[in-house]
């Protein structure tokens, strides 16, 4: 059996994404808790950004601290906009952060407000600062851009040498926008994977035009053996127009156990854990959930 | 390119769910117009049931004559529960029918009341009086059942070939309640295909765990080369419990259209129809059909 590592990111650009309620701190635990009681060993637990920019992540430090104490085995990491993000990761206690960059330059200036260059320059400093600290580097817009359009896998793979060149060995390739089709990924993951040998990439697609299931399966197919989703499909991208779920946790497990591939996961509790999470908390959910059935007769 | 015939049943697989409202017969036809104006061309126009069973079916005969006189050239059919069903099917024009049974014995007796003998029994009534009316047999439940569990292919294979023996020869294999995963629904049609090359199948699959597209596109890379689908993924069975949603026609052209497929079809004309209908039909949409933006740049 081929193993998948199931990384859930909900807790991040899924709660990132709420902005009708703060969700309480202790909420957020207990859904992280469900998730890992479900067998997800791998977490995007918070993002140290601006309080001011999105509020809802203010509680980064305490959640991240809650995380690393209570289950010091797993692995949890936060995404970082920036070099502040990075150094309050690392005083919470966290040894991975996702620094984000965009394949796009208008997408990268929406979002973090930096030219290529100036995001370079600062994972540099990241790096020669924190020596000791797992950069996995998110790629936005890998796949398309809202502002600039397609994009090709040329492109994706020249943006990605560059960072390699820098000593990025981590990367994961985000379609922001959901926009991805099969071939493109299967492309994109084929190319990505022969020409950087020594190098990791996770696959993470929105499923705005319903094809998140489908793309990420198509990456794992393809040689990927790490893939974020979040639970309940929940997600969103607050600089992305048009940026919608991701792909729904629970429904991707759903896949992976049928198909045979080795997740670890107990898609019932992922289940339940993502019914608490529903009833808890409003917000932009992928796709049908909420309607597995898994006490339906067989399946 | 490998055409693709997209099948267009929400006509009857998705107003049939509509329990709230009487949709008017206008209402039905203007959808109807515009899905045609998107350059669909097979269209399960309604079904002739009892209008007490399902009252929203009442007006099958003018929709039915409606299509027919209006687009003398195009494929229209219609889902016929019974010998008496396609007798007004006839009576109305159709050179097509839809008879229905279920791989389920028990989803049968639920559906259908019947038991296989009998819907057989009613088949071969159906072609000794109509022996000009092409018949594309339903096979409900193909995949799993929500009263007996999942199905294999040896069942389904056999099941296929009593038919056969009857002189069916057009089949639509569906995954009612949406169970079917993708090395199910390659292994299933690579079979069915293999064993019977003389026949037709196409594949409807239900979107219930957001693997509608998944599987649908699953179907026709081993070789399927029609798919059902309903405008706005509306759908149900209304005696499957748990049946929700149908694959989206605009979803799937979407990706079929991108990975180079001929389908023939608008698929921006067809988000616009989409739109009309969740406009004028509250009711069970699948998935994020509504959040296509074909106006984002480059998409």
């Amino acid at each position: 059996m081929t193993k998948v590592n199931v990384v859930e990111i909900g807790p991040r650009d899924g709660f990132q994404s709420i902005s009708c309620m703060q969700i309480p701190t202790e909420t957020k635990i207990e859904i992280i808790d469900r998730i890992i009681a479900s067998g997800v060993k791998h977490i995007q637990c918070t993002s140290f950004v601006s309080p001011k920019a999105i509020p809802q992540m203010s509680d980064a430090a305490q959640v991240a601290s809650y995380c690393i104490n209570k289950y010091p085995d797993l692995d949890f990491f936060a995404l970082v906009p920036n070099f502040r993000g990075a150094q309050n990761a690392v005083a919470a206690g966290l040894k991975k952060v996702t620094p984000v960059i965009s394949l796009s330059v208008s997408h990268n200036l929406n979002n973090v407000r930096k030219t290529h260059e100036q995001s370079m320059d600062e994972f540099k400093q990241i790096m020669d600062t924190f020596p000791e600290l797992t950069l996995d580097v998110d790629i936005a817009t890998a796949f398309g851009c809202p502002f600039e359009g397609r994009k090709t896998t040329p492109e994706l793979v020249d943006f990605v040498g560059k960072l390699h060149d820098k000593g990025i060995r981590n990367f994961n390739i985000c379609d922001t926008i959901g926009v991805a089709y099969p071939s493109q990924v299967r492309d994109v993951f084929t190319t990505l994977l022969k020409t950087f040998p020594d190098t990791h990439f996770s696959v993470h697609i929105h499923d705005t035009r319903n094809m998140g299931i489908l793309n990420s399966l198509e990456a794992v197919r393809v040689g990927v053996d790490t893939v974020q989703t979040t639970l309940g499909g929940l997600g969103g991208c607050p600089f992305a127009p048009g940026a919608t779920g991701n792909t729904a946790t629970e429904d991707f497990v759903y896949l992976l156990n049928l198909e045979d591939y080795e997740t670890g996961v107990d898609q019932k509790k992922l289940v339940e854990a993502a019914k608490y999470e529903v009833e808890k908390i409003p917000g932009n959910y992928s796709g049908h959930h909420i309607q597995i059935s898994v006490e339906q007769k067989g399946f």
